[in-house]
């Protein structure tokens, strides 16, 4: 009479199968580490995971985040043993026209986070067990890690996170099979070592033999019962290419198919069925997540003679978008007070997620909120925004709905020096395909610019700048994306400047003094610095004879020059004004003169026309 | 009579008061961060470490990395009282003029490294204690971190990897003061959860007051008696604001100095001294490190017949620098076998060093090494290297001699698809003051792209290919930083075809297709993408009729376009072909062909003109 574990031992079978036949019809991919996992998957699909195969969007489906991505011809297997893909799809891996790719992407809509770059599966199933809380949905999430990738940081951020986030609906499990890509891993299969940093970081940790399908089903069972508030974590001994005897446990296979020649031996070993081919999803139901309908808009009423900083703007506009929106939540890694997305704790706690100093875990977090239907703003200090570019960056591959804020932008922050200054962030956020970068110059079109992120369906970066500067704009005046802004214009102007943020004031301070000598210049704000206004910028450079100079508090490579360059380069004669060294520690008003990008360096840029 | 921890004790208030008086003056900086471990810092100094203060440059100087950056003003008052800078100095705290910046960096001879991004200080000094061991120089490394700061990933990497070397010669002292910038941070003052971690992560770990000078040196005892091959370190309990009462333990004085009229009240509490302002360096003398003098040549023999991979070509030409120059050595993220840095370890093993899948610690450990005088090779993938954004940024603010490569670069990887496809890389390394990028398109020029890497000193990155391709050079041909090669030149060329890397082979696949149809065109290999050779550029575009045709294997924004555009753009019409989406899995010529930059993308670029 066969059992439920006979059938969760023939999935892990199929599983195999299916793995060794699309790597070697793909001719690459990574068999080996399908098969060390295949007996935890099965167990995790078809024992644990509660989830309508027919309903990928159903809010109360358990969640599996596939950390060590190359795996992702099992993570097809699952899909198609689930019935959620077709089994005859399996061979198309990796095709040009197939939606099973090498690393799981969300082309594939199972797949809320692209995988790939190790270690940040994790942070990406905090934000999903986070999601889970907020909502109230007793859903878990189930990460599945290699052991290789546990040596990258971002793994014990998220870690002490979830520990701190009491997410005991976050299920840890790494599949230990000794060997990284070139060479036996630090730990090898030393599980109880794993387990004791777990334990260390606040997880409850068991170790199991990956194989024994009784062991892991009664580890998962001890968890429910014993886990309490601790995030879960199941330490597997496994074997790389288990269930093969040319593969298992041998060196030099790690990403590389079995050749065609060589298939029917290695399936031979796994020929015989080992159990019933059966599978009732178990699907939870009568759960919902907030939604919205409509067009968020936000009431602007700043004072036209005060000063203030477009970072304190941010914070206000945070609070106005998640009045109205509820699914807007904010994320910070311990820079609130600076970042001033404090205001917005101090309104709906429960939707603000300190984060600490982890900047990586924050922005994976957040990705796994925007899977979940959220809107997540992450903000820090712009400069440490690029701890997180590996992050960002598959963000991107996902197209992951996050909102960015980098605040302490450029010199202009002063005395902290180079190490606290955000100098190539612009540069950074503009190679992300699809990306809105909006830099706002006043505090009006800050809360605008957080306005539009907040509308926008994709990755958005708002740059927020340090010292409070005047108000510019009235405050309904609109800021779409793509847009700029002309603040002084007149039928004599000689050249145009085109500037956003800090910029914008040594630019209009720069129009004064030349006007005092007889010289109007067009002033531009460019404020939405990806997608850049250019037939804005065109027809105002056309309207100056051609000349344009840009100015920015950035570096001089990537940022607001490179991206007027672009939209206008070829029809007109551009000069960049930027940062163009290492910085140092001064004064703001000195170091804009330093740097060369005061209103005197544009005043001289102009006339040197 | 006065013990020599009265004498300790007597520094630690000095310390005190020079840090208050210096952020007082500043009007800025992080005072009660530097009261906190004032007294750690006293026993590092004036105890523990061996060294010169009037050799900076003693290769068996003990070391000190401030991985707590922000407490910098304590660094600069340990300096003045180990006689190393003028007491009279420290007011000039973050003054435009003076070497004593807001945060550390190698302006002061005595600082390494920049620090100030939290979380790399410990990568650092493991670097230190690698370049110790192979030097077989018997100095030891002190990184003093906060405890919030140990929330970041860097720091378990670093962790990690110093157990796996047996750095028995790094100490992390770890300044639990309870309190991060916003908030009181994840694990408050529970000391023995921070030993916890960094036992499970195979370090001896110790906990101690860290305001009881008789328990701190009793500790640093303990670690030389019992800490064998382990890595040591020391959790201090403390509080923030240590030694005034209006500061200690208190909730809002992060980042604040102490108003000028309130200082004297501040130092009232620090007006007694503990005991003999003395200290006796105790230098360590005798030892030397390697050097190499003169010009660094390698042979190159390819055979123009065959077809190579530029990522083993670096391989090969790593193993010829090392031959030559013993300071040469090389770190790799376990990719050695796709980067072939593993011929560098099968030739000189005890000069390579497996980093393991964390490439930030793998970047600051290479920072470490170099201020040691080595010569780190760091080889990952191209896309892994965004991993480490933050540890290159401060590698660039501290100007290290750190030489990078990024393989696997762009679409042209094939089927693994996006997450392992570098495609931003070229603008992350152009933002950085001072880079240098060369991007060779065959064999014979990537082994010269090592050869100028290893001989010039500050940053460099080398891009490499994955599939193999033709030999396009001689074996004598010279390849400077800041060249371009003509590769196809006429009378009659009508456009410049600018290219590197893969690209280049398109470009001639192109010039070859037009030639039959009666179209010539020129085509430079910009191997050198910064500094790019804009004079050669212009020169030739000048001579086909201003029209330039730029392709890169990289996403459009900052890579090679822009650098083209910078650098000719007003002059010549330039039109970029570049990856412009998120690209997907496939088969290499199909994606090169679908996502813009094959050779026939090239063509009918210029047939446009």
């Amino acid at each position: 009479m066969p059992t439920p574990i006979d059938a969760l031992k023939e999935k892990g079978r199929r599983l195999r199968i299916h793995s060794l036949k699309a790597t070697t019809e793909a001719g690459s991919g990574h068999p080996t580490s399908c098969l060390s996992a295949a007996d935890l998957t099965s167990v995790i699909f078809f024992h644990e995971m509660q989830f309508d195969p027919k309903d990928p969007h159903n809010p109360a489906n358990d969640r599996f985040i596939l950390s060590k991505g190359h795996a992702a011809p099992l993570l097809w297997a699952a899909y198609a043993e689930a019935g959620i893909v077709d089994e005859k799809d399996l061979v198309t891996l990796r095709r040009l026209d197939s939606d099973l790719e090498g690393h799981p992407t969300p082309r594939m809509p199972w797949v809320d986070v692209a995988t790939g770059s190790l270690g940040q599966g994790l942070s990406a199933g905090l934000g999903n067990a986070l999601a889970a809380h907020l909502d109230a949905i007793p859903f878990n999430t189930y990460v599945l890690l290699g052991d290789g990738e546990c040596a990258e940081g971002s793994v014990w951020e998220a870690a002490a996170l979830a520990s701190y986030y009491k997410a005991s609906n976050l299920y840890a499990i790494v599949d230990v099979n000794g060997m990284g890509q070139s060479q036996r891993t630090m730990d090898q299969f030393d599980v109880n070592r794993f387990a004791e940093k777990f334990r260390a970081f606040g997880w409850f940790a068991q170790t199991v033999d990956g194989h024994n399908y009784v062991d892991i089903v009664n580890a998962f069972d001890s968890f429910r019962r014993d886990g309490g508030t601790q995030p879960r974590a199941l330490i597997a001994k496994t074997f790389k290419g288990k269930g093969v005897a040319m593969l298992e446990n041998r060196e030099g296979w790690h990403g590389k198919a079995v050749p065609k020649q060589d298939l029917p031996k290695a399936l031979a070993d796994l020929d015989k069925p080992l159990g019933p081919n059966e599978f009732s999803p178990k699907p939870r139901t009568g759960f919902s997540i907030p939604r919205f309908e409509g067009q968020l808009n936000v009431t602007v009423t700043r004072k036209s003679d005060e000063t203030a900083a477009t970072r304190e703007a941010y914070g206000d506009a945070l609070v106005k978008v998640a009045e109205k929106d509820p699914r807007v939540v904010a994320l910070d890694g311990d820079t609130k007070n600076s970042t001033f997305s404090e205001k917005l704790l101090k309104v709906y706690p429960q939707r603000f997620f300190e984060m600490f100093i982890a900047e990586q875990n924050m922005v994976g977090a957040a990705t796994g909120l925007a899977a979940r239907g959220k809107i997540p703003f992450v903000s820090t200090f712009a400069c440490f925004l690029s701890r997180a570019f590996d992050q960002i960056r598959m963000a991107g591959v996902s197209q992951s709905n996050v909102k960015f804020c980098g605040s302490h932008a450029g010199v202009s922050i002063g005395e902290d020096g180079p190490s606290q200054m955000g100098l190539e962030d612009l540069a950074m956020f503009r190679t992300i395909p699809g990306s809105v970068i909006l830099y706002p110059s006043d505090a009006v079109s800050a809360e605008r610019a957080v306005m539009e992120a907040a509308r926008h369906r994709g990755i958005c970066y708002i740059r927020t700048t340090r010292p409070k500067t005047p108000i510019l704009y009235s405050n309904d005046e609109p800021f779409s994306i793509g847009g700029s802004k002309v603040l002084r214009k007149s039928a004599k102007d000689r050249v145009t400047v085109i500037a956003a943020g800090i910029t914008v004031h040594e630019a209009l301070k720069a129009a004064s003094k030349l006007e005092s000598e007889g010289i109007a210049i067009r002033v531009v704000d460019a404020y939405s610095v990806k997608p850049i206004d250019a037939k804005g910028i065109l027809a105002a450079a056309k309207e100056t004879g051609n000349r344009v100079v840009v100015v920015e508090d950035h570096y001089a490579e990537g940022g607001l020059g490179d991206a007027v360059l672009e939209a206008v380069g070829n029809e007109v004669k551009v000069v960049k004004l930027a940062v163009r060294e290492i910085p140092r520690s001064g004064p703001p008003d000195a170091l804009i003169e330093k740097y060369g990008i005061s209103a005197n360096h544009i005043a001289a840029a102009v006339k040197a026309f």
